[in-house]
């Protein structure tokens, strides 16, 4: 779910050119033929902490990339739903499980990928999920269970020492930083 | 800046149909030609609120939507930027002003648009500003003064409201919040 460099015009079809139009600063996709611009920007990844006691849900993924490592629940954010809706829908596809959000807890910004990760504190209404299409096991790992070595990504890993050190602190507070 | 619905192959240039991709539940711009799926997102806004003293700085809209009405400096966050660095950028493009970041302060899903929020406190380092392009011009308000009536967007005036009660409460906190 990646989109590669623009080659044609969304509108008409005709083969862009990047160049920076008048009155912008950046090199952009301009259709030579009807002047469409089209813009891209970063993406949003949407996603939850799923909490059961003191024990955090992770799902194994059964996609590239990063098949077979652990990661949250979390997944692009989709046109006509909210950041709250998208992660509520991601803990059910990826997880299978219901949580009640507990509000905002991290808002990364991850460079490299052009993303802006949202995850949210959630409470296992029950501890019962299944593991969906996208993912070859759900399990909950207890702070000293967690299988470092194996998270799928940074942005997952950093919420996780910053989620459980909070945890541990009794206090949970919202942690915003960037992925270089 | 917004972009149309897709109507060609951005890889091919194709004539593209609109219908849900095998293992997916969402209709998607398919290219018939070529399999190339163009995927949609929702799109962030970046933006400070600029502050000097007890007043916060605005700028009046040079552009469309809502020409001459008053808004915070924010525009459409860039790839290679984090939210900070965007918000920083769009202070400066639009109201020719410096300020030292404070903090995430709002995060609003605004859904009719397809948009989510990002507004940050900011320092003037002086008070001191230059209406960009895009604005008429640029000026500082005392909460008593703020043009209630001709805000430019919901999400700003919002924002303006939880501001000015958190600076008389001597107390800011992050806000999360949707416009439907």
């Amino acid at each position: 779910m990646h989109n590669p460099p623009i080659r044609h015009c969304t509108a008409c079809g005709a083969a862009v050119t990047y160049r920076v139009p008048e009155g912008d600063s950046r090199p952009r996709a301009v259709c030579p033929a009807c002047g469409h611009i089209q813009y891209e920007n970063p993406r949003n990844i949407v996603g939850t902490i799923p909490a059961w006691e003191q024990q955090v849900l992770l799902c194994r993924r059964a996609i590239e990339p990063r098949y077979g490592l652990w990661t949250l629940p979390a997944g692009f954010m989709e046109l006509g739903e909210s950041t709250e809706s998208g992660a509520l829908r991601e803990t059910r596809e990826e997880a299978g499980a219901e949580v009640t959000l507990g509000g905002l807890y991290a808002v990364i910004n991850v460079l490299p990928a052009n993303q802006v990760y949202f995850f949210y504190r959630g409470q296992l209404a029950q501890p019962q999920w299944l593991a969906g299409e996208e993912s070859l096991e759900v399990k909950l790992f207890r702070e000293a269970d967690i299988p470092w070595e194996q998270i799928a990504f940074r942005s997952v890993a950093q919420t996780l020492k910053r989620y459980f050190a909070d945890q541990r602190a009794g206090r949970f507070q919202i942690h915003t930083f960037d992925i270089t």
